[in-house]
């Protein structure tokens, strides 16, 4: 029996985000299932071995998928693998890898961003235009790669369609096209597409795979779609640290996700907690939902001092302290009782404002 | 019930790795109690809270324990927050973070990493002083951390006169003292004393704690014992890409380890089983242990082409191409009857050489 | 006699940039002076020794001068002795740092550039407040520095009183100034004040002293005002590759700069040609001067056409090709002859357009 | 009239390193010839331009030549060129790039240097071997690039039938020669060969050109024999901060030493003027050269405190200070008279000993 201790309660959920929730119990049953014996170790198991064949059937035949720790380590690896030292990517300037990485990128690889503003989260060809010049120009560092990510930082979905015209533009100046997945199930699951749709499908060459989001321990791919974009991946993936030894506990978890549809469960319970969410709290009074809610995050302003006594019920974070502006996040473990108690304490505190 | 599959025999176990075995049950079973619910996600959670005390426990209460997911981060990063950009660290030739981590330590952190021959793994003050000079000369990166493991890649342990000796060396030179720990426990069950009298008691400043080769699924954790000796560590962990969102399911590992003795019993089976297979060894005509067996390797020399085919049967690695040396390593799941039927295969082979 | 050959013509003047001129005459007299006999390398000579005094006398008895190769350099040092590898540097948009160092500062120095879109190159501190938050988050690289530049990339010129509201606000953030001083001297003529009125008596750190531009062959100084602003200074100029061995010959060049009047001269007779240039060129039909013309530069729009067949006559460069605006720069050695035909050719190519 | 004031005694010389010596006459006249008008910056201009043909003559057709500021900057500018991230560098452990650079390659470039032990400054072929292996294994910085210096830090100096062995031994590694030829001349003047015989003619394919060393004032050129071996070297060297903005003034000095005999007459008085030393401190009684003296440098040993004697009439520098070994250095513009009086200075302090 285990020395550690329970010291939580499960029974407590909060709005804050969608690495507060702990595992799907489907994914501790996939680990117990890798356990025992020995594998190879980094990377040349049987479980890594049989993931690939996994997300092919989601994202192509020539899909590769190289299992990383977090999400940072998933966007620098793979960015880094697709850009030589002298060039630079393009981004929105709400990007996460541009704003919530701890200067990663640029600390740990030398990659330069040049983020472009956009109210919505979303690049267009246009907004990438603003960055992607000085092609030959040794005075700038060269753009290279075009990042999106797919849902936005700001709860916003890409239709397939708006992806392929970034492709198509990156591919005129001679730029490839990296989408940060982190969300990604969340994307799909709300333009009930397959994953496919908006990756391989649409013109994206590299992909982070978001597995810790989606229900995971931990655990995120690099996906490459063109293989041609990368090099040396395999050796960038061990000396960002990013190349776990008992690799096998990494890759059946995003089997256990991805080979039925565990992932698909997961994402359409984030994304319709979140339109409950969204509904619930329109109509009452004060309260502004202000952006689409298309994922599972749900934007809103309310006076402050109501924001911050609901805070001591429910944990959620601040967007913008300017405006007042708050983020609450559902996940695959947020239930209907649990929104429905968090509307309600909204509208309780809202009607003591 | 989980979609992915079991895929490999738990039955088989090889002699190549500590990292090829799988997590320890109390291990798995943590991470269940840990599941549910919500928790602050990048380590502000009651586990990795409930974590400091743990380690206080076994490294003294000035301890703090910064959990990271691997081997190669908890170096790279602990040797940053010990270093400005303009200084080196000390090590020996074939220390881990100098051959093994592609470089990650240049690569991503730009660390000079100044070496020293030495035959059984282990520096002493004489052989530091072969790289610890030219301070305050701006040509010279500025030696200012030693780096030693233990136990030491060649299976050898450090006692604590000689990393006290090495830690007054450091003093005297106004230098750091840094301890690899990814196989501690193997040492501190080897000399039979508790881990502070290899780390805390005898001047080690910050220290890599292996939970991978211990047992766990994955984790690690930085250890700081001496707070004065790091700068920036809780940024260096994120910007190197080593913070786990969901930090509950490291710490809790790192407590099942801890709390108990379940660190004990897994170390002093790898040793145990180490020395049996030296003791079964040793008498097989034509095959030559090599180096003193200390902790949980064996390294011996026999003939290319008997390893060979031994390899066929179980996985272990060429140590050194030139004389043939191999090394064997057994973890805490390696039995007597794993070790027993490695022994007499490498007898059977040998009688066919 | 020199086995080179003369290879130009030294009437031919162009509007390209400061740096397209040669170096004043006094520069090569200083360059014989300094030459003959052995001189202890790599700064401790007597010219690099003498040259503090120099600095100390136009930026006060704190002041230390840093000799380094090129303004890049400069930056980079001096910027990279001013953080940690964890913290960030606040700049305009338009600053050179971000945009024509080839990406120097990320991928040799790791650091994290946050850049503010500003109409005219300046920053205010309303407009740092746009980055410079989120201190002590581990997941934003930490703000340390703002980078202004004095005159702008735009030709524009800060007020004392500007640079003092933004180093007081730098103060109240705990944050330090930094000023690219590519063409200090042309902002100091024009304000007709000491350059000591824009650094050191309003709060400025740490400043790249420019030469190149003011007349040198070559060579700049990082000028440290704030002694406690820096560390390791000395070794990261070193391993930043601006180490020069014969440093006697970059501080001669800046002692001639510096010891009398000779800046002064430089700065006075660039900026008097910008304003003579703007205005022969305002009264021009179809040419508009769109910016301040407060330093050595001036910024105009004409028919994208009329520009081309202009550049056959005269180098300049257009910079932004989307509204067709050039920039023409003049220098130290622009003489009113200079000006006048280049007006004179405006005024002939407009006149066919 | 400059208002720098001459603040040194030309006729003083040392013996302490080549970096001492000021710049050859010459070199200040082919600065005058390239001043006044305006040239394009960063490298278009006609000196620059025509350097390549100067370049070409000596190295061959192929050549590039690429000039930045210094020797730290042509090194590790030219081995990042040559090196993807992930890949490393095997040098001699005496190599400049190893000690003497502050850290530049590790810490500005992210190279891992794999330095070999070798009692004359001179790799081989089985010496390289001890750290080119590990081809194709993630853990293993991937060896890439063979550097030598050519004449070494030891004053030793390469055939052509050694370099010539160890191109042919990368090229059956797949691996590249980078030679270091800040004293390249000395070497090539010592056998009495062309400066193509010890690099293009035997396989180097990259090459740091000393100029500095050898009678400039400064600049060095980075010399690329074999075109495929690099990518990115106009980026790099922006980014690296080694671009001179009035690169004519780089590129002229160069010529003038290249375009005829000056580099020869250079390295041959340096060199004599190294064997006149060795020749007298011969027959000193206590005086020991320990090393063969094939260029400008000659090592000895002598009574410490002689050195601290002597150290007070001439400067010099002691190279090891464990036994006491002391290096003497020569130039372009060391003479008889000084090579006497300092021997004579030598036996003086000796026959007090």
């Amino acid at each position: 029996m285990t020395q550690a201790r329970r010291r939580h309660d499960p029974a407590v959920k909060h709005f804050a985000s969608d690495n507060y929730a702990g595992a799907h119990p489907e994914i501790l049953q996939a680990l117990a299932l890798a356990n025992g014996g020995h594998q190879i170790a980094y990377g040349e198991d049987v479980y890594t071995e049989a993931l690939q064949e996994v997300f092919q059937r989601h994202f192509g035949p020539g899909a590769q998928a190289w299992p990383v720790f977090n999400g940072t380590g998933a966007n620098v690896v793979g960015l880094r693998a697709m850009t030589a030292p002298w060039e630079a990517v393009v981004c929105a300037d709400s990007a996460h890898v541009n704003t919530d990485e701890g200067g990663a990128p640029e600390q740990t690889a030398g990659l330069k961003l040049m983020s472009v503003p956009t109210p919505d989260g979303k690049l267009t060809p246009e907004l990438i235009d603003r960055q992607a010049w000085g092609f030959g120009d040794e005075h700038r560092a060269q753009p290279r790669v075009v990042t999106i990510a797919e849902s936005t930082e700001l709860g916003t979905v890409y239709t397939p369609e708006e992806i392929a015209a970034i492709s198509a533009h990156c591919r005129e100046l001679g730029m490839l096209l990296h989408l940060d997945g982190s969300r990604l199930i969340n994307a799909a699951a709300a333009l009930d597409v397959p994953l496919r749709a908006l990756t391989t499908d649409v013109g994206v060459d590299v992909l982070s795979f978001g597995g810790t989001k989606s229900g995971l321990l931990f655990g995120e791919a690099i996906v490459v779609l063109n293989p041609s974009a990368v090099r040396g991946l395999i050796y960038l993936r061990k000396s960002s640290m990013q190349l776990a030894s008992k690799m096998r506990f990494v890759s059946v978890q995003l089997e256990a996700l991805l080979a039925g549809d565990l992932w698909l469960r997961n994402a359409r319970n984030g994304n319709a907690m979140a339109a409950r969410l969204a509904a619930a709290v329109r109509d009452i009074p004060g309260v502004t939902v202000t952006r689409a809610v298309e994922a599972n995050a749900v934007f809103a302003v309310l006076p402050p001092e109501v924001a911050d006594r609901l805070r001591k019920r429910f944990r959620f974070y601040t967007w913008n302290e300017a405006t007042g502006e708050v983020r609450w996040m559902t996940a695959f473990d947020t239930t209907e009782a649990d929104v429905d108690a968090f509307a309600a304490a909204i509208a309780e505190e809202m009607a003591q404002a």
